[in-house]
């Protein structure tokens, strides 16, 4: 069964899962020497994550990126010394073919804008690593690089090519495919390496790639190397780059011990959070519970607790359910997020993070707690956050708040109901270290009308803010008392389940990010949203389209009318 | 017949002409007292486009949009004593109900998307007026206000809302057509007004729309007037506005006599340019010619030519052919851009307007010509530029060599020919007034990876410049010799017809804006991309989609799933 028929419903048997770990890699093998770590690429042929293709040339599915993910988030976490990555490959003479291309054609338009968009988020995180982690990233490529190949190369700070008299390096999508490479190639060209955009538009349109002095001179790779000099020169440049590292060789990793999950046909559940689905209203409500237990209070308890440090854990179970609903919960078009527990322990695990912000440990807890809220920012679901009696919704969980589309904070107690009302806090968690892909603070985002609210709101850290002083603050959307609650919530949730999915996703990603532009958000933004466009038509994915006929002798047959 | 069929074929009936005048206008109502200009939408609802619809509401179709460009472009060059410009409506409770959806649900896909470009250029062009004509303009909603009808408003630095218990301000297209207002709606709210996302968000899923405290509150409108109080209010404010300008009361104005255009079945000759048509290469060649007898000195000069002065001319000719070729030749996927004639002639052209900058006439010429390279940028077309002997790429017309996605200019002269080698001339033309929609000027944006670039070529102003000095400061893309050109520009133009063009559309969209972005660039990169997808997409064009049973008393139904 190909991704065609991938599952939307929790009982299949086909569910993507984002768990693994290098025990189990079939396509990555991860090495580590001292600063230096080596990722390279063989990728196990007949090992696909779905059925009707196989994954020659070093091409690779979801399956194979899911791996490099766990392996970048090990050698972040478990490999605090690791200081520069080599990124390379192990076959002979190809370093990476890029996506494989039958299993792109056979699959859905669904598949295919999941698939991008977690590959995506994969080397935006190379690149957050190089900037915050003190790990950078070099390409070591050693043979054909092709399509996915080379934008992965482009995710790396130092782009090294064999010159072997034959490889190359590559885009050839548009000519072959007649689609774009959909994996930041475009931007990253333009925008990262300031590629001139006439000579960026040829490379994008020569199948067979440059190689040599036109891809130094066109600032397409940063060296090329003879074959005889290559593992040499790539081990002295990792070692240079490692050597300038902050990142401690005598550091204590933490081990990133499998989760905690559970899953049922209505209902999953992790050590931190549980989902339950409400399927007639397309519904997943999200439960973040706070820590049970009073965290520690120095890096020293943070090591001891290691995976089981609530910051930590919560952020790991987030970023899987994210990542889980995203894939094998399609019809599922609302999020609804809500928290449980006490709201001192919350803040209290925070506190050792915010205050040791530099240590390597926390700073990694941080990055990650940021790219996991950046992963909400661009899903393609809507947002509710509901702020009720009993939450906890602070600092960091109270990002939820701000990141939601819409937020309703009850107004005093329920009816009948002995639990206190709803209190927010805000922290310094709110106005620094989970900026959005925008690179703003969600605050920031919010009042972008009046940057003076961002002050005024941060005179509040620390203060219990009930509904009305939210309200006033301009921190949620909506303050319903308990008479109106009720409907106000249904129907917002309701509203949203009749809508147009394809609609509700161009307009959030629309909303979601004024101000300005990274990197990122062009990716997410401007080239995800061609690149979904083209994925949708006939030139493409039609009868005789490039996507569908490749491999099979016939010639793709386009309508030449221009849009 | 209606857009579907719209023709893509110059000899046939239904052609899409953009040449109108106000004694034409079917829809406007364009009047001048003193400082303040009046524009009344007053739609006439039989008198559309196409056939099949009627344009009820103040609805508008293509026809309406170009009517209000002309009317526009009017006001800046004939009217120069104008200061504000107040957009209304002439009937009763409704200003204008925005896009009619009859004329969407029945177009083509490609109509839909050159419609709302076509549009969202206008809506653009109302903002550059109000920031560097010293023309202000105010929206007075005296009636219902929805879809198209608010981004109208949006556009507009003032947005008066009448208060009579029933007028709202709406963007309905998401609940009601499971489209996206199309027409910078969505950027504007979060990016020009700065609405806060979670009240856009409400906003934008609200059908019935917003009025009274609540949308000043929200920033929605600047004022909400009672119905008492609205015409006094808007001559006002209208009035206020227009005393700052600079614009001259007692200026000459430019009459915009009718374009002298010739169109046969493969070739349009206009008084500064021809197009060929190769249509088996689907290309289109657009030759500009220099000035053929010697351009004016001064401002009272240009003003004695008037209409025929060349950069004016040659501007209109050139805005004209770029829509014609973008909605009447939709097959028509690459253009190339030669020019011929006196290159000192075009520098003499130049120059008046240049030394004359602040003056209101000399402004409005370099700010139309902006404004109309900007229509090259923004179409999805594939641009190449030829330089060969007997051109005058001189300024401005050297910017169709920095627009292009790929030039190429001729080392040395043809074999057995006379001309002598091409050379082109770099002005002050080059280097400041005629910005990209990314807010840099072409070579800025050509020179992002090394800014000093910029200034080294301004060095050369002036200086005629051989094809190895041209490659040599990175100003064009390839430079072969005679032995080499035919080949290199046919395989060029023969692999360009060979590509999918949507594919085409998506990478020189993603290529040619590297580097900062701005509201313009937002909508043409991000929100047209998502909005051609919707377009494509089964939820909104297919079977039940939203847009196909509008108004069929029909509910629309929706595949659940989220990509």
């Amino acid at each position: 069964m190909g991704p065609k028929s991938s599952t939307s419903n929790a009982s299949e048997a086909q569910r993507v899962d984002f768990r693994t770990n290098p025990q189990e890699y079939k396509h990555w093998k991860l090495s580590v020497d001292g600063k230096v770590a080596r990722l390279a690429l063989d990728v196990e042929e007949s090992a696909t994550l779905f059925s009707g293709y196989e994954l020659k040339l070093n091409s690779y599915d979801l399956g194979v990126d899911i791996e490099l993910y766990d392996a970048l988030q090990r050698i972040r976490f478990e490999h605090p010394g690791v200081g520069a990555v080599v990124l390379t490959s192990d076959k002979p003479r190809v370093f990476c073919a890029g996506a494989n291309i039958r299993m792109l054609s056979q699959s859905t338009h669904a598949h295919k804008v999941n698939f991008c968009k977690f590959t995506n988020e994969t080397r935006n995180g190379i690149e957050d690593a190089a900037e915050f982690s003190g790990i950078r990233f070099l390409a070591a490529i050693n043979g054909a690089c092709a399509g996915g190949g080379y934008e992965l190369a482009l995710a790396c700070e130092h782009i090294m090519l064999i010159d072997d008299g034959s490889s190359t390096v590559s885009l050839p999508e548009l000519p072959l495919l007649a689609v774009l490479p959909g994996t930041g190639g475009l931007t990253r060209l333009v925008d990262k390496r300031k590629v001139r955009h006439d000579r960026a538009d040829y490379f994008c349109t020569t199948s067979e790639g440059i190689r040599g002095k036109r891809a130094t001179d066109w600032d397409l790779v940063d060296e090329v190397i003879p074959r005889s000099k290559f593992d040499e020169t790539v081990l002295s440049r990792a070692t240079e780059f490692a050597a300038v590292t902050d990142r401690p060789l005598d550091g204590k990793g933490v081990e990133l011990t499998p989760l905690n999950r559970n899953i049922e046909k209505d209902r999953i559940t992790d050590d931190t959070l549980s989902i339950d689905f409400q399927r007639d209203l397309s519904l997943a409500t999200i439960t973040i519970f706070a820590p049970n237990t009073p965290p520690p209070l120095d890096v020293a308890g943070i090591e001891e607790e290691g995976p089981r440090f609530w910051p930590l854990a919560m952020t790991r179970d987030l970023e899987d359910a994210i990542l889980e609903l995203r894939v094998n919960e399609e019809d599922i078009g609302t999020w609804v997020f809500k928290t449980e527990g006490d709201p001192d322990l919350v803040r209290d695990a925070e506190k050792p993070l915010l205050d040791n912000a530099d240590h390597w440990l926390a700073r990694e807890i941080l990055l990650f707690m940021k790219r996991t809220f950046k992963r909400i920012d661009v899903s393609s679901r809507s947002i509710i956050t509901l702020v009720e009696p009993g939450s906890c919704f602070v600092g960091t969980l109270l990002e939820l708040v701000f990141a939601a589309d819409r937020s309703f904070m009850l107004e005093g107690a329920f009816e009948n109901s002995n639990i206190a009302a709803a209190e927010i806090v805000l922290t310094d968690m709110n106005f620094g270290p989970l900026v959005m892909p925008n690179g703003l603070t969600r605050l920031e985002h919010r009042f972008l009308k009046d940057q003076s609210m961002v002050d005024k709101t941060k005179i509040q850290i620390g203060t219990k803010l009930s509904a009305s002083d939210a309200e006033e603050l301009g921190l949620v959307t909506f303050s319903p008392d308990d008479i109106d609650w009720e409907d106000e919530v249904r129907i917002a949730i309701e509203e949203r389940a009749s809508f147009s999915p394809d609609a509700l996703t161009g307009m959030e990603a629309s909303l979601r990010f004024a101000g300005p532009e990274t990197l990122e958000t062009k990716i997410f933004g401007r080239l995800s949203a061609w690149q979904n466009w083209i994925f949708q038509r006939p030139n493409a994915v039609g009868e005789g389209g490039a996507l569908r006929v490749y491999g099979s002798g016939q010639k793709a047959t386009y309508n030449k009318q221009r849009v």
